[in-house]
């Protein structure tokens, strides 16, 4: 990594659920919150807005979002703005991009924020959105859209490792559990039993209701700054340390494995190599449990446990607080619910705040060094991971 | 600016025009001509991809395309891969992410690449779509979309500096004259005599077909590079030297004045200041002729010539080859139609082939050395701004 080093110093949330707002007021809601939340940010100090959304076009029938954004959250960007999408990775590449920005001195206080909509009058519309994600003339005629793409993926491990309901319902759980801690989640406040869990309705065998994460409204916004600055907002920046990412296939036809995700693993590589750190080195991880079978995935992309131990890696309780890896402490994406541009700044929001210490004590790490934070997109085809540092100021 | 200096090493760009081929295969067709156009270009040294389109969702029902994009030109991102969507200026907004990840280390050889598919078999769904890119709640349903939108700038205009009608058409012959050098030009090899442009039919008052750039299928991409590797591809690179952004306002009502463009202003200041050059420094210029009327304010906002003298200017050919500075060389929008995600992309290229001393005599700048390229988006309330220089390998 060159150029100066960049620090993500504050952030905010609105709450994340069914919503009864449109796109325009969430993003209005969360500059709200943001000035709440960080009331030493002047607007006029924000010289660029990176937005990540993935289907404005889609969900709320408007393109050209970033100026709008800037609008309603008050800002006006005289160095950059711009949308990035990367479907429900769209979120951690306005990040990325953030980064890349004020690394290259384009930007000094740069506000990267996500918002969705997704719940609309005729949930048809909004489902038949969700096909634009994979590949509309080969996948989606076959019907794969992201529920029975991954309800195939957790077939395939379970036939290929015995991994079981039990084993998914235990992810299920532990975010579920994670959610009642955070009053933004969609979920906050529910109880989900394993057993309660393993009843649910099914949407696509073997998935279950609980293994799925939702069709979520919300807004997360996050501020990174140039490394002189960071001092100014905060006593606990992040600091980031590397950036991952993997483009393996895209048509479904291309794929070669569905259980050993290979481009993860290369994006955490390139990630950690950057970094300079190893995964054993990580306090936390944000990985992105759009279905309970992913994060088990995960668990062994990232090289927690072996290829097909993800599932008794969870139910060991290992990615809970005080197992090997606290993962998910925020909710995760099935406790959070997935708005998917907002989703990647909420995770670097918590990893935020667990560097400064202010999540409930039911999910603060103990004085973490190390954050990593995971996005898949599509079918899973494309990886992006991003590794942050707690610093001291400078 | 800071890290490592970056330099565009090449492109190459579909026909554009009324095409009878989906979205996904305008994006293999460019892949084929890039690599056609640079033979000493191998897929595996690309390690980041830069998609701009504005709306694959509603164009082509189709999202998440920088991984589909990747696949369709043989490409596998490694580092970085991310679609960036600013509407009319999408193509650019690749580019100028493309130019942050290489400065700051996160990419050696990038692609920037722009697509867009506008011609549909029904043309009342891709009209509807250019709704998205103003205000939906606020604009759209006062029939603001960019024709209306521009053609009361020109009222504007008109009433303010007595701007005619024949100065109107003095740009759109130009720019369809220099089209004719062009074969990738939707209107390459057509005729567009003064007289003829003013007895064309209105499509908004004053604005008619030959003031308006069109609904235009197209593909185009550019390769950049990092300093060290910049011989490697090319004698002749355009280094990036300078860029600058600005955002004005988004409803119309937060709009100050339709005819003095000062988001504009202000993006052309940051993009000469950082490459420490004046206006009059320039050999060329590619500037956003979305409309007539579009051309003729930026020569003024451009510092050619004062406020209201655009008009003039144009009739006076000051922006033609071996005028004060020559503009929209290619053909511009109007000559070469606008696929909006490709224009930006394809401006750039000019000024690579104009300092490789590439296009047809009569459109070449003699020894240019420096480049400015603009594109502005929405109802010109985002301004865009990149300068290139021409340089000798390193």
């Amino acid at each position: 990594m060159i150029g100066r080093r960049v620090a993500l110093v504050g952030g905010a949330s609105t709450p994340f659920g069914v919503r009864p707002t449109t796109w325009t007021e969430l993003a209005q809601e969360v500059g709200a919150a943001l000035f709440r939340a960080m009331p030493e940010l002047r607007a006029e100090d924000v010289d660029s807005l990176f937005v990540g959304a993935a289907e404005p076009e889609r969900f709320a029938f408007q393109s050209h979002v970033a100026p709008l954004v800037a609008e309603q959250m008050g800002l006006q960007p005289r160095r950059i703005l711009q949308r990035t999408e990367l479907a429900c990775a769209s979120g951690q590449s306005a990040i990325r991009s953030a980064y890349a920005a004020i690394a290259a001195g384009l930007s000094d206080v740069a506000v990267a924020v996500g918002v969705e909509k997704m719940n609309l009058p005729d949930m048809a519309e909004a489902n038949s959105a969700m096909g634009c994600v994979l590949d509309r003339a080969w996948d989606g005629p076959h019907g794969a859209t992201a529920p029975p793409f991954f309800a195939m993926v957790a077939q395939r491990h379970m036939l290929e490792y015995g991994t079981t309901e039990e084993q998914l319902a235990a992810v299920s759980e532990k975010n579920h559990r994670f959610a009642n801690s955070n009053p933004n989640a969609q979920f906050y406040a529910k109880t989900f039993a394993r057993d309660k869990l393993l009843r649910l309705p099914v949407v696509a065998p073997p998935l279950r209701l609980g293994d799925c994460s939702s069709m979520t409204d919300g807004a997360a916004a996050v501020v990174l700054v140039a490394e002189d600055l960071a001092r100014k907002y905060t006593a606990t920046p992040g600091w980031v340390r590397g950036t991952g990412q993997y483009s393996d296939f895209h048509n479904l036809a291309n794929a070669g494995s569905l259980t050993d995700w290979v481009g993860m693993k290369h994006a955490v590589r390139e990630a950690l190599r950057s970094a300079k750190i190893e995964t054993a080195d990580l306090d936390l991880a944000e990985l992105h449990d759009c279905f309970t079978i992913s994060e088990i995935i995960e668990y062994e992309a990232l090289g927690l446990c072996g290829p097909g131990e993800g599932g008794r890696f969870a139910a060991d309780g290992r990615g809970e607080l005080g197992g090997d890896l606290a993962v998910n402490t925020r909710g995760g994406l099935l406790g959070c619910g997935h708005p998917l541009g907002a989703t990647g700044i909420s995770q670097a929001l918590e990893v935020y705040q667990q560097f400064a210490g202010t999540v409930p004590p039911v999910r603060q790490v103990s004085s973490p060094e190390w954050a990593l934070v995971h996005n898949l997109s599509g079918s899973a085809n494309v990886h992006s991971v991003m590794v942050y540092q707690r610093g001291q100021g400078s």
